[in-house]
């Protein structure tokens, strides 16, 4: 299967195919100084079967987690560039999760102010989500994101053989992303994950739900409107990912973050009930204790939470979403477990 | 006088008028977060005239000169905004040179992937040339302008005012842009240069010249091809900064250079001599020894030297420019003397 970006001049392709990763040099220019930006979780096999395609390959290796989307790891990977006197033709080639993507993305962003940049996820998450869309980013003193630049890559692989690797927790935190997808624009993803054999299916559930994507990013690439709605269940999760992080427990992943975050954002009570169910089948929390004060602190300091105010993405029922702007204090008084719900026509589900 | 740089959605207008600094406030809003970014050469009372229409300002002055364009100082810009809780709809100023506005661009480039930038430049060289085009960078390793983004800012505001103050070797430096400007594409420059009382024509001068680079940056915003032009005398004239700077002697400014590294791309011998003497009306040099060895090995680290060929920009007559790609001992042997020039009509100039 195969999706096209359509950016103008920065359009790009994004092929979803079991067995793309070992036939890369069909598809790109290979044939060139390439970094290939990794962590130590990724399985050595895909790195190997990427450098072994390549003219030049150059490997970075960065420790697995959060904690290396950094700007001194970013530093890091422009230095070994430039050491090994990368050109502007040269290509950087991420495999693995989003904290490669992001941060090789960045580092492509701003060697010579841009270069050619591949992005090939392999997990759930970064399959169904942060591969595409062209966001960069480093965290920087203590805030996720906050540095970083709208990039795009000039192919992204994705190839679901890779996703057999993946520790189970971890392959259904991704899917989160896929419920999110869903919610926003396409139920039948819903259906896919609730009634059927979603590892078999898993291409369909990745295809559909980065037609979601594709749509609302083609609209706004730089997040100016609509692309906005992307973060359902993004502010209270990062809220709560921050705020585990900032105590050294991180004992929730991301994409479990942004399952809890969805759940105050559904008006329709029947809907919630129905969201908690595909949770329970894919393995993801539908309840979870955490430290409030904290959370609401965390999001205090987010990005998103401008004077006074902050947009956040509502869902009325299946496949429509709403962007609402609200009072930060409404937003915060459902973490603080203080009200029902951002949206007035539902309970609270965060408990 | 006003021109408007038409880039799609990222066009913006560059406003050249003496006193405008002071009616900053009836050009774009103000009345949010606003950080100065300016260093400590630059006359106080030009940012006294920014912060005082600012409705929060906060001023960062960096030290003076090119050791600022680091990644080390863009970062403390990314903290500060963060620590005084920037958001995504505040603005980044810059009002200095070209020093200030790549640093202070690349910061707007990148907190938050892109924040409103306003570039004020105070120095012949920013406005005539390096304020417009969305080129921002800092240095890194020794390699100039490594690091850095295409970011186009929202407003250019010259007021040739503030070049009152500049002294007079860093006012003729400046002019070399105009002199390559003239030399690509308008030689009603030339003429001013010549034969005029420039100083008292400067808006003209600017605006010309400014002109000539719109042109140019618009068909081609990020340098895929005619843009290239505009490194009329870079690549030899990066090349004698660069030793120079490592040699611990800054003896030359940056346009001075310039000025160097255009004599040996003139294909016809009398625009040569009359350039020549230009310079000499202006105050730039015409003539300069300089560690040839030296020059040679920091253009070989340049970024622009790829697998042995580099693009120069030849003049073969005034007003006409074309881009050649010439295998880089050729350039290299111009720079050792051991060639007469990289174009075989002309003799090599920089003697």
């Amino acid at each position: 299967m195969k999706l096209t970006m359509r950016l103008g001049q920065r359009s790009y392709d994004i092929i979803i195919k079991r067995g793309s990763l070992g036939r890369l040099g069909q598809l790109i220019h290979l044939d060139r100084k390439v970094l290939i930006v990794t962590d130590d979780g990724v399985p050595v096999q895909y790195v190997q079967a990427v450098a072994g395609q390549c003219g030049q390959p150059f490997t970075v290796t960065v420790p697995q987690g959060e904690g290396s989307k950094s700007i001194e790891m970013w530093r890091q990977l422009l230095a070994r560039m430039l050491e090994e006197n990368f050109g502007r033709r040269d290509l950087v080639i991420a495999v693995g999760g989003g904290v490669v993507g992001d941060l090789a993305g960045f580092a492509a962003a701003c060697y010579m102010r841009g270069v050619d940049f591949v992005n090939i996820p392999t997990t759930t998450l970064a399959q169904i989500d942060s591969s595409i869309g062209g966001k960069t980013a480093v965290n920087f003193a203590g805030t996720k994101n906050i540095v970083g630049a709208f990039w795009q890559p000039r192919l992204v692989v994705v190839d679901p053989d890779t996703l057999d690797t993946l520790e189970p927790r971890h392959y259904a935190a991704g899917l989160a992303e896929a419920v999110k997808a869903g919610l926003l624009a396409d139920t039948e993803i819903l259906r896919l994950l609730e009634e059927e054999d979603y590892r078999d299916r898993i291409e369909e559930v990745i295809y559909r739900s980065l037609i979601v994507k594709k749509n609302i990013v083609e609209r706004d690439e730089t997040e100016q409107g609509d692309r906005a709605a992307l973060n359902l269940g993004h502010t209270i999760g990062h809220g709560i990912e921050s705020a585990a992080a900032l105590h050294g427990h991180r004992s929730l992943y991301h994409g479990e973050c942004v399952a809890l975050g969805i759940l105050p954002m559904l008006e329709d009570k029947k809907l919630a009930a129905r969201v908690r169910r595909i949770y329970r089948r894919l393995g993801l929390p539908a309840r979870v204790h955490y430290d409030r004060p904290a959370v609401a602190a965390a999001m205090r300091h987010d990005k998103k939470a401008q004077s006074g105010f902050i947009t956040v993405v509502k869902i009325p029922r299946a496949g429509q979403f709403r962007l609402d702007k609200v009072p930060f204090a409404e937003v915060e008084a459902v973490v603080l477990g203080t009200s029902d719900g951002v949206a007035p026509r539902t309970k609270g589900e965060e408990e």
